[in-house]
């Protein structure tokens, strides 16, 4: 149907032509970041920014109407703290920013060069995680029984030097909120350990419109210093897994490392049981591969900046006035109903630019629903609505009066829609897997050089063995993203994934199913 | 009245006997924040952030009503960067914390150590303030005229190395907001640096209730790089000012420096005209030193992150449910009425510990009002109600039919309360001076070995020479805090300031009085 060589997609190119560029073209399409002068490091422009603002709001109301509160601890973390647990060591004292000085001076061939004489006794580093600062804060604010639970969270920047870098998925700098509490006993720890992993599951789903999937991490892939590590898990469209958050019950490890030690109800004295939860920047990585299309970002209206977009068509000076009348009272209307406890966010996109241009950078944007106002809708008392989870030409013609009804339906629509959409692709791409012939033939492309989509996620039987894990990954560059305490909706329920099986490899007894992917 | 020798007040030493220690005691007993582990840097507690996230909400709101939206830079500012524009080399690139290495390795003698091998080309500045590294984004984005004007904030964490340090007042890391806008005319560019030191005026005086004064600085108080710096100066109750938010005009300094070109209407090329814009953590400084007695903080209701905290007094078993059931309801009442545009906001303390000390506590943290709820008071339907800007002792009965009307009105008339206070404290300690020996009385303290709170305001008259300014700050370390474009209740409108006379020092003709303080 196209009249010339022009892509029939605003996005070039595809996903089935290139994935990853895919992506990073629908980052800068939507306007939602851009890499920085500064080496992995990237700018949040405002769309983007916003996304986050929002998924902070509904993360925050989630946190604090779990009883925990927001504090905020220092950036620079002295470097011995991070000498102090050893497996944390070796996680995340690598990688990092290291402060060493605290002045700049003239140098000898002009410029500025770190002063000599300030250079810190002890380097500084930029934290990369915070459990070894929080840890002594607590030790001191603990002393008894009665200070416990602490449930604090704090919402912040954090840098882990990464040599490869793709925006929002792995950054240098991130954003992020992280979870810490400390408890009187390692069930209260755990509960709460379980307790955030389901908030988390709850706002991938009914926020995000992104099925995931819940459970441990093997031992290979826990975080440093932790005694078990749970995930939420999700399907990207390239079928690959996102890690998409984590909370880790710590047991008494960074306790002991910190000093947080209390006072029983019994008078004795004993190490409080902490656990660490987080989620960052990252999930907007993971909203974009699991919604977009070839025409750009598709939001989420629970999460989305705005939810309609109003455009004024314009045709000739002697109509503007009205048509604008009309467009503010619209607005107006829209405003002043709600959709998912908020008002209903409205753009009136005013620009003197063509309006086609217009249109095509809502679609790219992502927003929920366009609205087109012209001299005739006016005329008409109606408006063409057209929706962002349908084709760019499918517009429908609504009467004002229903607006205020309609649109807020429409968006629970798309809300459920993405969502029922994504749990189809990941059923799709989820498959028992009881043969090595079949494991290496769902992980392996057809075209070596230029792999296509493959994969997904194979529900397969595993001993238990580290070996088997690391053999796995050695040859095929998949992992155990996690022991499923959830189902997957239209493949199995949780208990389907219990049963007992033998190991896909070593033909050792298995207790049950893990999910195998590549992943991000 | 005092049985023993026991302090009369809860926080040790009063305001009269140590000032700067009163203010420390303070801090510690709100429970708003400590000193960390890192040289310089604080830990803000839940209580403190709170009050942070309150400030944020209503300054973001009125950002965001004035046509601002919010994005994220990088924590990193390359070397280079702060090199460009030569005033604000002078005044940033000094006292910074400069990342060298990217890397810990083990060392030679155990631990860790920066790895030689890991060492940057280019250090990296942790941001002091981001004209530099925003300019450099802003160059990308800006093109055309109608790109402009751009109107974005940030909210971040920002590290000026400091040798001496006081909670929330100066730290090495604080928190803060920056505007960074981008306009094609010089005429716009004023425009919005006052629009905008009237949005920190509005927030000082309605929300904190802290009464300011609006003005111009003197070249030597300039931002570095700015044009022109205009502030918003507070007197604490020591009488001397802090100056608690600033915005600049930085003309085309900065976007000559970063590149912001556009292309006009007319097709030439022009560089934009630029404004940055902050207020920070120190605000949480300047509240408590504008309201906190000899008893602790005293917080506005407007941003006090609980208007009420519900004190059941229990007295045995048998009542024990009565009350908490009675206490459940009122507070629920109240959840449902709100107060400035928020639902008020409810704390139930039912720790299990002394009333006295419940009591106090919650004194110190300054909670706008306390209501106590006893077996008597459930009997009678009735609540008793102390207010923190009220003595200690001062309750009053209220029925509880009453209270969703009345405790909105006490809240309105605690806030209004705080703002005249402060405003007749001001009143009481600025003074029109016109005789050096009058200004050396003035901030001459009498007690030189430990000097009494003295001085305040002084209005006087200056020429504009740059050596009175420093001849005066030399000899009495006292500052010109602005050029005052607003009056002060109380002593003098705008224009008597604006009147005509003769500088203090030199006797030359000068255009109006401005405003000497010490100042922190
Ligand atoms: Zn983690
Ligand atoms: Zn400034």
């Amino acid at each position: 149907m196209a009249k010339n060589d022009a892509p029939k997609t605003a996005i070039t190119p595809t996903r089935a032509e290139d994935y990853a560029e895919w992506y990073q073209q629908v980052v800068r399409a939507a306007d939602l970041a851009e890499s920085s002068p500064v080496r992995g490091c990237m700018v949040i422009k405002p769309w983007g920014y916003a996304l986050w603002e929002n998924i902070q709001r509904e993360l925050d109301r989630m946190f604090k109407a779990t009883g925990h509160k927001n504090a905020y601890f220092p950036l620079f973390i002295p470097k011995s703290f991070l000498e102090k647990e050893a497996e944390h060591v070796e996680g995340f004292a690598k990688e990092c920013a290291i402060v060493t000085h605290h002045r700049l001076v003239a140098g000898p061939e002009g410029g500025l060069v770190p002063d000599p004489e300030a250079k810190l006794e002890e380097p500084l580093i930029v934290r990369p995680t915070s459990e070894t600062i929080i840890g002594a804060a607590f030790a001191s604010w603990v002393q008894s029984y009665r200070d416990l639970p602490l449930l604090i969270n704090q919402w912040a920047n954090v840098v882990r030097w990464e040599l490869r870098t793709r925006l929002f998925l792995r950054t240098t700098e991130f954003l992020w909120q992280e979870g810490h509490t400390a408890h009187a006993t390692e069930e209260e720890a755990r509960a709460e350990t379980m307790q955030m992993l389901d908030v988390y599951t709850t706002f991938a789903e009914e926020f995000m419109a992104m099925p995931v999937i819940k459970g441990p991490k093997t031992a290979s892939e826990r975080f440093p210093g932790a005694v078990d590590t749970f995930a939420i898990e999700a399907m990207m469209q390239d079928r690959k897994a996102l890690q998409a958050g984590t909370s880790h019950f710590l047991g008494q490890n960074f306790a002991k490392a910190s000093g947080i030690k209390f006072q029983t109800a019994k008078e004795t004295e004993e190490y409080a049981w902490t656990t660490s939860w987080g989620v960052s920047t990252r999930l907007i990585g993971g909203l974009l591969m699991t919604h977009a299309d070839d025409d750009g970002l598709i939001l989420p209206p629970r999460l989305a900046p705005a939810h309609v977009v109003i455009l004024p068509v314009l045709r000739g000076d002697d109509t503007k006035a009205k048509v604008m009348e009309y467009v503010d009272a619209v607005a107006a209307e829209l405003r002043s109903t709600s959709y998912g406890g908020r008002p209903i966010e409205v753009e009136v996109d005013k620009r003197d630019i063509r309006g086609g241009d217009k249109q095509w950078e809502w679609i790219k944007k992502g927003a929920p629903i366009r609205i087109e106002i012209g001299p005739r809708d006016v005329d008409g008392n109606v408006v063409m609505v057209a929706r962002r989870d349908r084709g760019t030409k499918d517009k429908a013609t609504l009467g004002r009066a229903e607006l205020v009804t309609k649109i807020p339906e429409i968006l629970a629509d798309i809300q459920s829609g993405l969502l029922t959409k994504a749990k189809q692709h990941r059923a799709a791409n989820t498959k028992r897997i009881d043969d090595m012939k079949d494991f290496e033939k769902f992980f392996t492309a057809k075209n070596e050089d230029k792999p296509e989509i493959h994969g997904g996620f194979a529900l397969a039987h595993w001993s238990g063995e580290p070996e088997v894990e690391a053999h796995l990954k050695d040859k095929f560059k998949v992992t155990i993203r996690c022991i499923p305490l959830s189902g997957i909706d239209g493949v199995a329920d949780a208990k389907d994934l219990q049963e007992e099986g033998r190991c896909i490899v070593s033909g050792k007894p298995s207790r049950q199913r893990v999910v195998f992917a590549k992943s991000y």
